[in-house]
C-alpha cells in the first residue's frame, strides 16, 4: 500500500493506494502552498492523513506537486530533462525528520538561457496508460506542453494561459461583473476562430471589449469568447513548437480537457482527454514502484 | 482665445490657447472619467476650471476623450474611419444644456466585425507637425497604431500592452513586492529581444517567471524585462499589420515614446517622439478653427 500526496499551489489531493495500485480512498482539500505559512506543513499533513497514517504507521508516504519548491514542506532539487522516469524514482528528496519522500520536478533549460520548471506534472505524465504518447497537454493555470520520447521526457513549455484569464477577468477592463450563466460553446469558438487572425495577442485582447462595446458579444458570453481566444493562442504556438504527431494528449479536470481537446480537433489534430487525478494517482503508485518503496 | 480640455479615463488636460495656438496656461489633474460619479461633470469642470470661464464668459469651450464616451459627460457617437479631421469638426457633439463642445472618437469597423474604436488620440493626430505622417503609435494603456493617408486617418488597432504591463504586475506571479530601482535598460532590451523568439506572448510571460526562479534576471530588472517583452510584441504584430513606411511618430510622455522609440530603433525603424500634450493643445486648437469655433 501507500499513501501518494499530490500537492500543489491551491489544492492537495491525497490517495490510498492498495497493492495493484488501484484507488481505495481519496481526500482532497483546498490547501495548497499558498494556504499554509512557513514552517506550517507538518501541522497541515497531521491534520489531513494523520488517522490514514496512525492505521498503518509503516506506509510509505510519497508526494509531488509544489510540496517541493522553495517555498515548500522542503525543497526537492529539479531534475534536468530529458530525464527518465526511472532516473525520477532514482532521485526522490527525503523530507527531513519524516519518512516521506518528495518526487523531484523537471527543469528544462533552454539554450536561450529561459529556463522552464514542472512540478507535478512529470508524475501524472508517469501514470499515463500504454504506449507512452509523443505530445502530451496539461492544461491549467500554467498549462505544460510536453514532447516524450520514451523513455525520456525530452523537453517541454510552459503556458500562462489560465494566470491570464483570470486576472484579466478579475481585474482588467474585461472584469466581470455579470454573473455568468451557461458555458456559451459558440462565442467559445469564435474565440478559438479569432486567435488565427493577424493582429497578435494584446490586439486581440482589446478586440473583446470593442465587441463588448458594440453589443456583438453579450456580456455572459464574454468570459467563454476570452477562453477560447487565449486557449486558441497557446495551441497555435504549441503546435509551432511540437512535433506534428498523430495525436495530443490532454490530462485535466473535464471541463478543462473538454475545452482543449475541442480547440485541438478544430485545429485538426486527433485529442485525446485522460483524467488528471486519476493520472497523478497512478502515477505516484509508479513512481513508488519504481523507487523501490512498494514492491514491484 | 480656447479652453480645450483633453478629459480622459484617469486624467484631465486643460489648456488655455491664444488666437495663435500657443498654450497660454494649463491645467491638470487626475480627475478622470473613472474618479467622475454619474451626474458629476459640471461640478467637476465647475471645480476644474470655473474660474478661467468666469474670466471671460463666450470663451469658446472643446473637450476631446473619455469625456464623450457611454459613460461620459455626454456621449459623442463615434465617427467611422476613414475620416478627416474636417468631418470631425463637422460633426462636434454639443454637451445639452451647456455651449461646449465634445470632440466625436474614431471607429474602425474591421471586415470580420471586430470593431476598434479611439477617443483622444484622433484629436492628438489633429495636433502633429506637418507634414502629417503614415504611421502614428499613440502608446498607453491601450496603445494605438494609426495609419494615416492624408487628409484621411485610414484606420487603426488599439493593443492592450499598457493594461496588461499593469495587470501582471499587481495580481500575477509576476507582481513585484520589492521596490523599485532605476529602469533597467538592458533588462529592458533582453526582453525586447525574447518577443522575437518562437513560443508567443502567453509562454514568454511564463518564461519571466522562469528567469526570476534561477536568478538570471534580478527582481528589481523584472519590471523593464516584462516592459520590453510586451512592448516588442506590440511592435512586431503593429509592423506586420502597418505599411513599411519610412518613418514612425510616437506621440506620448518622455518616458513611453523613449522606450518605444528605441524598440522602433532596434527593430530598423526611423522613429520620431512627439509631445502627447503638446499635441492633444494643438489637435484642439485645430479642430476648432476647422470647426468655426475660433476664426482662422
Amino acid at each position: 500500500v501507500l499513501l501518494g500526496i499530490d500537492w500543489g499551489t491551491t489544492n492537495v489531493r491525497g490517495f490510498w493506494l492498495d497493492a495493484e495500485g488501484a484507488v481505495v480512498d481519496r481526500r482532497c482539500a483546498p490547501v495548497g502552498l499558498r494556504q499554509i505559512p512557513a514552517g506550517g506543513w507538518p501541522t497541515a499533513f497531521d491534520r489531513l492523513f494523520g488517522d490514514w497514517v496512525a492505521a498503518d504507521a509503516r506506509v510509505p508516504v510519497l508526494l509531488s506537486g509544489m510540496v517541493g519548491s522553495r517555498h515548500g514542506w522542503s525543497e526537492a532539487p529539479y531534475l534536468a530533462c530529458p530525464a527518465t522516469f526511472a532516473e525520477l524514482a532514482a532521485r526522490l528528496h527525503p523530507i527531513p525528520g519524516t519518512r516521506h519522500h518528495i518526487i523531484p520536478g523537471l527543469l528544462h533549460d533552454l539554450a536561450q538561457g529561459i529556463p522552464d520548471v514542472i512540478r507535478g506534472e512529470e508524475t501524472q505524465l508517469a501514470g499515463l496508460a500504454e504506449p507512452r504518447p509523443a505530445v502530451v497537454c496539461l492544461p491549467g493555470t500554467h498549462s505544460k506542453w510536453v514532447h516524450c520520447e520514451p523513455p525520456h521526457i525530452r523537453h517541454f513549455q510552459t503556458y500562462m494561459t489560465g494566470e491570464l484569464f483570470d486576472v484579466l477577468s478579475h481585474h482588467s477592463i474585461l472584469a466581470q461583473t455579470a454573473a455568468e450563466g451557461d458555458f456559451d460553446e459558440h462565442a467559445f469558438r469564435d474565440g478559438v476562430t479569432r486567435s488565427a487572425d493577424s493582429g497578435g495577442l494584446l490586439h486581440h485582447l482589446f478586440g473583446v471589449r470593442g465587441l463588448r462595446l458594440f453589443d456583438r458579444l453579450a456580456g455572459p458570453s464574454q468570459s467563454a469568447y476570452l477562453s477560447g481566444l487565449l486557449i486558441g493562442h497557446e495551441w497555435r504556438a504549441a503546435l509551432s513548437g511540437m512535433p506534428r504527431t498523430g495525436r495530443v494528449v490532454v490530462v485535466g479536470t473535464d471541463a478543462l480537457t473538454s475545452r482543449y481537446a475541442a480547440v485541438g480537433r478544430a485545429f485538426g489534430i486527433d485529442c485525446v482527454a485522460a483524467d488528471g487525478e486519476l493520472a497523478a494517482a497512478r502515477g505516484l503508485w509508479q513512481i513508488a514502484r519504481l523507487a523501490g518503496l512498494i514492491p514491484s
